[in-house]
């Protein structure tokens, strides 16, 4: 007989996703049964089903994605850096190991080569195993994959890449690093001219510390710098944001200067199309606010 | 000694939202202290101070408000239909017993007089208590409170309101009948010649059936209908949907015909700008696609 899992955050056959980073409040997900738990050389590991969002993957205690609602943000995360660079042919994808960035990434015609680089072996494996829609990705002829340190990987790589997506956890654990004026350094010397980056950076309504700091430092870097808003139900408060910049001061990011015809829309996408591409980067009053006043800091 | 209050949804210092409109799923917020528990007429009451979110109404199990995070939905609520529409004079908000939408309603300095019409005393009286930043609302000069039935009130209203707002709970107990297209056909009747209303109407992510029924019905009734988003960390899915209807065929909904100024949209608004209002009804594809289908469907 199969042993039956058990992980310390599943109680009552509810998984509770409580974290520094949004202290107070927690998701709730009913489990129907726990699919692998895991001490990976970096992080805790879990998967399980759910009663209503399918699988999911959990890192260090924190939802990664859901079968239901991953494709908001993976859509979010490749189409808007794409759709926003005139001809996006080599792509770096870092973190990402479940894949579905990379899914995503390839329906681009143009792009001839997608490159992952994922610290955690464990994260691919678990992924092509329990998340198979997204980790269908790993599969495309154009898809080469490194594991290993991000950060590392790109200390030597310069005017390699046409857009560079870092699909990361959180800015605690083996993250951490990723959020550092250091690494966005290393990401733009890694780019081509006019390259672009499109990075996971966190919530509007609980850290509008880190992403001001974000900003702060890319600004410096980067010529065009613009913070956008992906809803998607499973991540804290709902939403996550992304940070796209640009080497091309005359870039217009909030715009794609590609776009799909309406049925290659309906066709590709669940939750991204031109018309949202533009919408996302519309903020919230407060938080339109607190980014303008980054400008009037300095 | 005062006695320490209860309540079933509390346990173990967490109050957790379960419903059967969101199965499988269910935020959580962290007690500080339970502030408030009773049965009205109506409905179940309870209102704690969390630890993150400031104090929380919740009626029938269901979150209401939170201090933290009220505005984004009262603003839009308020201030989507009321800049829509060229010279509102007269308004109406049925249920929105907190005050919330009555206090962003008399921010438009044209209004010359709002009713609210609340079924259940027991949330005005218990928001005046714990929620005094909403339950502002009620001490303007210009507001009429009637506590009574939403429906009853509008049957013998005719050409009498230029905007009909309608803060109602979920789809079932006491707001049931506010998601019904007899309702809808006494708003209209209530509403002056290019008339709006702008109804709570639930989560993309949950409720599409619900959502494109009420489009159904409405669409027949209005000659323009519009569906926006808000997101609102504490609500299911961390969004809701507002359904926006005109009786002016020419009426642009989705674009503000007035609009403040960027400095008085900093002073009144945390969450409304004008941007925002046209934002917020660029749907992500697969909402698009759904309520697209209803044209299909005819």
């Amino acid at each position: 007989m199969a042993e039956t899992l058990t992980h310390p955050l599943v109680q009552d056959g509810w998984f509770k996703e409580t974290g520094t980073l949004w202290p107070g409040q927690a998701m709730t997900l009913e489990v129907k049964e726990i699919l692998h738990v895991e001490k990976s050389l970096y992080q805790d590991v879990l998967v399980f089903q759910s009663t209503s969002y399918g699988n999911v993957l959990v890192l260090d205690g924190v939802i990664q994605a859901t079968e239901r609602d991953e494709f908001s943000y993976q859509e979010m995360m490749a189409h808007v850096p794409l759709n926003a660079h005139p001809y996006p042919r080599k792509v770096l994808v870092i973190g990402g190991g479940d894949g579905g960035v990379l899914r995503e990434v390839v329906k681009h015609e143009g792009v001839e080569e997608v490159t992952l680089c994922e610290i955690d072996e464990a994260v691919i494996r678990v992924s092509k195993r329990f998340l198979p829609a997204m980790a269908a990705g790993f599969e495309h002829p154009k898809v080469k994959v490194h594991v290993g340190d991000g950060f590392a990987f790109l200390e030597d790589k310069v005017d390699s890449f046409d857009v560079i997506i870092t699909d990361s956890s959180d800015p605690v654990g083996p993250a951490a690093s990723l959020f550092q004026a250091k690494f966005f350094e290393l990401m733009k010397n890694a780019l081509h001219a006019g390259g672009i980056i499109c990075t996971q950076c966190e919530c509007v309504w609980l850290h509008m510390p880190i992403i001001k700091e974000v900003m702060s430092f890319t600004r410096k870097l980067f010529p065009r710098v613009e913070y956008g808003i992906v809803t998607i139900p499973t991540y804290p408060c709902g939403q996550i944001g992304l940070m796209v910049c640009s080497k091309d001061a005359s870039a217009h990011i909030k715009e794609p200067i590609r776009q799909w015809t309406k049925e290659q829309e309906a066709k590709l996408c669940r939750y991204y199309n031109s018309e949202v591409h533009k919408a996302c980067f519309v903020l919230p009053q407060f938080a339109k606010a607190a980014l303008e006043s980054i400008e009037e800091d300095k």
